[in-house]
């Protein structure tokens, strides 16, 4: 059986497993949700990447052909470091979103929303300047609390998220907006509405959905037949309050998630 | 020279050192702000206790005489442990308000509002039950966040606390309301202007200041007189991300932080 691991500092990857289990029927998935230590943001890079290889080693120890990187800050910050502690290919969330936006919108005016962290780390900025994009960068840090509310379509984020766009709209006209952090799928229909009210018609970009279709597309070159007369089915481990992981987890999953298992990674 | 220490898990505990400051001119305060694992709302009990013994230990270390948890969550689920495990009186946030909220306001009907985590501890609730108060908890997981965007005075601010007063108010009428998060002094204005747009006349007690008070009335008693005509100095440590605690720091201290020293914990 094709066995996949994704991880991520905390459940807001669980969209990109999401995206995942509608794109690799009859596969496997490992979750793993380093819930104890998040939020990776305020960290330094070697502490993260001290945790996030823990977590990598973790899940290939578990039987996982393909590791991917669900978490913005990790894959901005260490991927290098999960790349050379595996022995299994790695996809991070940023590169498949950035190819992809280069081959469908080449030279495009791209605005970058994202937390504070992944902003700071500027490493969609710097991988979309490689690509031949021309980049801007939005830190929204209200938006990840407003979803973990519940708030996802609710006036007060309708008017942060108005808040944000129009200060960067003030600064770029993109072409493309991408959505660099993997809560915001959640609110995807949100952020598009907003932005045609401000007249802009950028076509957003969800990194949860392009990672997912890059990852299928490697393992389907890569690893034997995946059956796909079966559903994806997926377990998965957080290093702490497996309750809340349950609770809010299936909000971004899409489904009820039956049982977490509780995983001690020390720290 | 009498110094004390102040522990938190981030700079929310800076409007803690803010009152103290005003209260014992001459002292020396040494904080510790544990940035690299906070938030600790979402860990274990265990986890929690850990860490702030380690914090209590290294502030006795360098020669506090008492100390101050400036944190809600470690006060909540760690006082008895950092007790048992350093040789200086300790006063944690929620008893100095209790005490001082029985005996101001004997049997009043008491909401607090506070983050999850404190809520779901039901610390304040056990108290104020133990001490004759009838208590209500609110949860209010967007403040922390709105107050660390530097939003302390914005229309959004304003709309998200409206609804949760609202959604508060429909199940108690408070005599008095307790600011149960070191973050929330910071609004205490907009908490105020909110009740009573909402008609409640309800008293606002700022956990900061009430404990700065029990704090000082203690040194004053227990410790060498302290020479009034010098103000007070201090000395930050935080254990990541010393620009942010900085940046952020001075807002909740009401001063400049001249310097922050970066302290490993390990973990």
């Amino acid at each position: 059986m094709t066995t996949l691991g994704v991880f991520d500092s905390g459940f807001g990857g669980l969209t990109v497993l999401r995206a995942l289990l509608a794109q690799l029927p009859g596969a496997r998935f490992l979750y793993l949700g380093d819930t104890a230590r998040l939020p990776y943001g305020a960290k330094s890079r070697a502490t993260i990447a001290r945790y996030a290889v823990e977590s990598a080693r973790f899940l290939e120890s578990q039987g996982s052909q393909h590791l991917v990187i669900a978490c913005n800050t990790a894959t901005a910050l260490a991927l290098d470091d999960i790349r050379a502690s595996v022995s299994i290919p790695v996809t991070g969330v940023i590169e498949p979103v950035v190819s992809m936006s280069e081959h469908s919108f080449p030279a495009a005016d791209t605005l970058i929303l994202a937390t504070s962290a992944t902003v700071d780390s500027h490493a969609y900025r710097d991988h979309c300047l490689r690509a031949g994009l021309q980049p801007a960068e939005k830190a929204c840090p209200l938006l990840v609390p407003l979803i973990e509310e519940g708030w996802t379509d609710h006036p007060v984020t309708r008017e942060v998220l108005c808040i944000y766009l129009q200060e960067a709209l003030a600064q770029c006209s993109p072409r493309l907006v991408i959505l660099g952090c993997t809560h915001y799928p959640l609110i995807a229909p949100l952020v598009r509405e907003t932005l045609q009210s401000l007249g802009c018609n950028a076509t957003v970009v969800d990194s949860a959905e392009v990672t997912a279709q890059s990852v299928a597309a490697q393992v389907k070159q890569n690893l034997a037949p995946v059956p796909s007369a079966s559903p994806a089915t997926f377990t998965c481990y957080a290093t702490d309050s497996v309750e809340k992981f349950r609770r809010l987890g299936s909000h971004f999953l899409g489904q009820a998630i039956p049982q977490v298992e509780l995983l001690d990674l020390g720290g």
